[in-house]
């Protein structure tokens, strides 16, 4: 397996893992589609999908010849990830504004988010490599999923929490599934120093979205979507938007579907950012050459509170190669549009309700046009987050418009 | 569709929807399966793995001819529910004692938990009468799930909920999917008996487990269980005892898989109880002829917090049929158990690792043999009950045998 520097353009090989580039950029996996007959493969991904009981059966592993070839089958950490549901309800379709809409509901992944097709990749990978202990710096999702592979191969998860600014609840289901937490005084950015300096003297193998495998996991998650529908993606992919890794992903798993000739042409991408935490937006609208980070990022969908996202080249060239937009929009929105889509019988958490509620500006502003089609990426499980459920629905006051309060009644 | 009253025999047709015998008894649904050729339809259902488009993708509706050979595919009401994992993992086989088990994941259903395989039958059955609105008396995963599926039809929920006797948390999932939540004066009795005197008039379908088209969905988890294990199902089939309606569900899907020759022979049942909500396992051990009601149940366990379980004469044929067991567990051993889940990768909720205590418990007891194997089902998400997981890792005192700590380090 080769990477290269998204930066730079220097080559390493990956018989081991690297994070990044010695120039500081981030590496992305180099996949060689020359010897792949598309065709074949596109009824091989049919057949595929009457698998039950191998690796293959997972929504991440079907694609493995686009994902990681060279991994034995023997290698592969799996929970038959992906295999989620496409919804269609005419509700949140019509409070969108848009002709059709397609919901991709990766919150029904095993650990209840859309981390589950990156990580299944990474674990399988460190795996393969030997490592036995793995390590993240994140406290949401990113960390639920790392500790739940790790504890499905036997292993060790580790995960660096700083002190004070993560509320409890974020790491019960971490907890939940054996992994050590480590709580340090410090910020995030300490933790992310540290494993960079200390994993490799650690033995740990880290899975934060950094490692190149992860974005490769992703990447299914559009194959997956494509594939419900087809190969006949929408004329728009809207997600949201905050370590912007997901936008990444989506872009490479784009340009591979292309590339093979299994979608005639690039639907545009929608990021959405929350107003408090829009770094990239902001970036975009201005027509920067360059992030300026957020020093202090403020919203409710915890998911999207990152004021200095990682990822945001790789995300900018998603959005140039796709004629893509970015929006902002307030927490009001997201909680309003996260009522609708829960209310739907679908469900989400509130970083997810974000696309859903930047589809609807879009189209109200005339970006997206009212006779286009859409797929929104809902990307963690309504039952992630049931505080924002307490929150709108007993206490959400005027702006929870679509608030369901208790009634009482005698019988 | 007829039904057939389990006391008295009494029969019904099911043109319109009917809860229970003038008698008072229970009823079951008769199914004829005389024209039903077995070799077929089993080659139909491992055709259907392939399906994802259609309702025939879901791990309930795969099993039509079984279940609502009446109801037209456009009548259902259906989210793929089903199609959940089976695991195997070594820690917790060896936490058991037995030589090989199972573990059934039904918490990946939509809404979490195992009740969404027979609320898609009961609702699509209501629907296909023309109902528009759909009441249950209970809180936990009951209603989550009723409410879901309402939501998706685009129908009403109406979910009964006494007084004080319910934590707001409960319902939060359900108020989420759009349900009107009554609150009332009274007890949980006082619902039911409303429901059953006013829902006619009120045109309201009602969803609660006494609903005979609930425990037909419900006996796809047996069928799903034996067709990922190529129809050879294990020695022994443990799973939790609260209201027992999934005990008498499983009892009836066996009887099914066994009459059309899918399986070979009956495995043995074991249903397992709380010690402080074990009425049904006390009139078991006793041998008595009644079951006397349990007036204040107690356990940690809340979908096991039920002193008059319904459906307790079907469950007790279940297991004279089957050469069953019962068995009860403390509340420590319960999340004793659900902790050793939680860390294997796989995860429940409580009342669901009550099924892998109870199995330790009759291996330890040379009840079930060492070289015998069993399936455990897990009913609910680790993320139903996130609370159960902070209570005992962060606080849970000496009983937490394997209670996973904070560690705190400097970087
Ligand atoms: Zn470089
Ligand atoms: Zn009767």
């Amino acid at each position: 397996m080769k990477a290269r520097c998204t930066e730079c353009g220097t080559r390493y090989s990956m018989d081991s893992i690297r994070y990044e580039c010695r120039c500081g950029g981030l590496l992305e996996l180099v996949q060689d589609f020359r010897g792949v007959d598309a065709e074949q493969l596109k009824r091989e991904f049919a057949k595929r999908l009457g698998e039950r009981h191998t690796p293959l059966a997972s929504g991440v592993w079907r694609y493995k010849e686009l994902i990681a070839p060279e991994l034995p089958l023997e290698a592969l950490v799996t929970k038959g990830e992906g295999n989620t549901g496409l919804y269609s309800p005419p509700a949140v379709t019509s409070y969108a504004g848009c002709r059709r809409l397609w919901l991709k509901a990766l919150g029904e992944n095993p650990s209840g988010s859309f981390k589950d097709h990156g990580m299944t990749a990474a674990v399988s990978h460190g795996r393969f490599l030997g490592f036995r202990r793995f390590a993240c710096s994140s406290t949401g999702n990113t960390s639920s999923s790392l500790a739940m592979y790790a504890a499905l191969m036997g292993g060790e998860a580790h995960v660096y929490v700083p002190e004070g600014t993560v509320s409890e609840n974020k790491v019960l289901q971490t907890l939940a599934y054996g992994a050590v937490v480590h709580r340090f005084a410090g910020t995030y950015d300490d933790g992310i120093r540290f494993l960079r300096e200390q994993a490799g003297e650690l033995g740990l193998y880290v899975g934060n979205s950094v490692n190149p495998f992860r974005i490769e996991g992703q990447k299914s998650i559009i194959y997956e979507t494509a594939q419900d529908l087809s190969w006949q993606l929408p004329d728009w992919i809207v997600l949201p938007g905050g370590a912007l890794s997901n936008v990444s992903a989506l872009g490479k798993g784009l340009r591979d579907l292309y590339e093979l000739g299994f979608i005639p042409r690039l639907p545009r991408v929608a990021v959405v950012q929350a107003e408090g935490a829009s770094p990239f937006h902001r970036m975009m609208e201005a027509g920067a050459a360059e992030l300026v980070p957020e020093p202090a990022p403020s919203t409710r969908a915890s998911a999207l509170n990152i004021g200095h996202p990682p990822s945001w080249r790789k995300a900018a060239l998603v959005l140039q190669e796709t004629k893509g937009v970015t929006v902002a929009v307030t927490d009001e929105d997201i909680l309003n549009a996260k009522a609708v889509v829960d209310a739907s019988g679908v469900g989400c958490e509130p970083a997810s309700a974000a696309a859903v509620a930047g589809l609807r500006r879009l189209v109200s502003h005339g970006i997206i046009d009212r006779e286009e089609t859409a797929v929104c990426l809902l990307t963690g499980h309504l039952l992630k987050d049931t505080d924002a459920v307490g929150a709108y629905h007993l206490g959400g006051g005027p702006e929870a418009l679509y608030a369901n309060k208790m009634n009482r009644v005698r019988l």
